[in-house]
């Protein structure tokens, strides 16, 4: 097992951020300055084409030790952020581009390629974990959360559906083909986001993989807009999900 | 046009809580305790069977008052609470009921009766908010907020499609045939409310009337779940939906 390597750290705002390397994963861990005192750990898994210190990443940590008092980390996903691309990788971002500008649907491209990046994720995601429940700030015991939408989604549910750490998820956007077998397997609290209008994934789709999971409790936000325009508000709405699951006081103003 | 007589009044935990008719309908009134200053109006409509006073009505009423400073009212609906049910009720009701014990489905019963209440209820629903905003401490210019789920969606959304008054509407939990065609003149933001394990009303039904809403910002909460079994969370959420479109400020602990 790889143990835990901190390259840096700041602090600001009651917030400690600290880069971390876990075996060759960067990533990055933020935590409330005040204190040693256990408390909850949220993983974010980042969407595609962006990185663990993408303004959505931070501002969804930020917002969780600011409310909750959590624990939060993100790691780079396998061709992105701080990570080299493999000859796959870029073959199958080449391939997106092209459709793209081909005005081709991009699904079956994101599809296939997310599904690559999450087989090569998944053991990363465990020595994550187990890297991070070694610091005992952490520990092994408390409830793990995961939060993930777009890539961030195709990489969770089969990491949250082999991991019985994680106790409560927050997916969204994305198709249901490489993932509602997985979520069949999946019966912890789920939040779940799609947007109404979204020029990539129809309504169908989204709705099917809202539908696989076997959560007893799950709950699903759509919201009118495209793809990229999902409200600022469904991130307070996570957060208020991840404090009612992980066993922190209801956040004082998110 | 019928003022507002108020019959009974009481305080409790910062809340005045008064009787009104508007005309021969009966309605609550509730308002924060603190003072004259204007505030913006939630209507409240109550759920088939229910009446003003039902908890969901006081505990709706209570979140928005306290959390947001508003006022809130709730009107009987005709053959509900303290009004005399005519002939056509008592038939309608019967219908309901022997549908239920004979296993039938109740949404053409439901669809049907509802439709003629919100016939009915529509000029009460007027009279009751030109009384309301001639109060000093409502007044006519503020916005105006209507929240009803179930029945309460069968008379809001006919009322709110034409009553422009109302500036934001959270819906849910009912069938399109009666509602589709009024809810597409309705641009006003909508939050909407279904059970994705309802009884009564097909997921196809309920994502159809969502649908329909023309507004440009609508949101759609689904939980798992049966028709009763609507999450408590759902009305923290439409507290901070108000709060959001109303102009108070985003409140301090729902």
């Amino acid at each position: 097992m790889h143990s835990i390597q901190f390259t840096a750290q700041s602090a600001a705002n009651g917030i400690v951020e600290r880069d971390f390397t876990v075996g060759d994963v960067p990533g990055l861990l933020w935590s409330p300055a005040t204190g040693a005192a256990r408390a909850p750990l949220v993983l974010l898994g980042h969407g595609g084409g962006t990185h663990k210190r993408w303004p959505a990443m931070t501002g969804r940590a930020h917002l969780l030790v600011t409310h909750c008092g959590f624990h939060v980390a993100c790691i780079d996903a396998p061709g992105h952020g701080d990570r080299p691309r493999t000859a796959y990788d870029e073959q199958e971002v080449a391939e997106l581009y092209r459709a793209r500008a081909a005005g081709e649907p991009e699904g079956p491209i994101v599809v296939r390629y997310n599904a690559d990046l999450a087989e090569r994720s998944l053991p990363e995601w465990r020595a994550t974990l187990d890297a991070l429940q070694a610091l005992p700030e952490i520990g092994g015991e408390g409830p793990v959360g995961f939060w993930g939408i777009n890539m961030g989604t195709a990489i969770g549910v089969p990491f949250v559906a082999s991991e019985p750490r994680i106790t409560a998820a927050v997916f969204g956007q994305h198709w249901p083909d490489a993932l509602a077998a997985k979520a069949k397997e999946i019966t912890i609290p789920i939040e779940f986001d799609l947007q109404w209008d979204d020029e990539h994934i129809p309504r169908e789709a989204g709705l099917a993989l809202f539908d696989a999971f076997a959560s007893k409790e799950k709950s699903l936000h759509v919201n009118s807009g495209r793809h990229k325009e999902l409200p600022r508000f469904e991130a307070d709405s996570a957060v208020r999900f991840f404090a009612r699951h992980l066993g922190a006081a209801v956040p004082a103003s998110a």
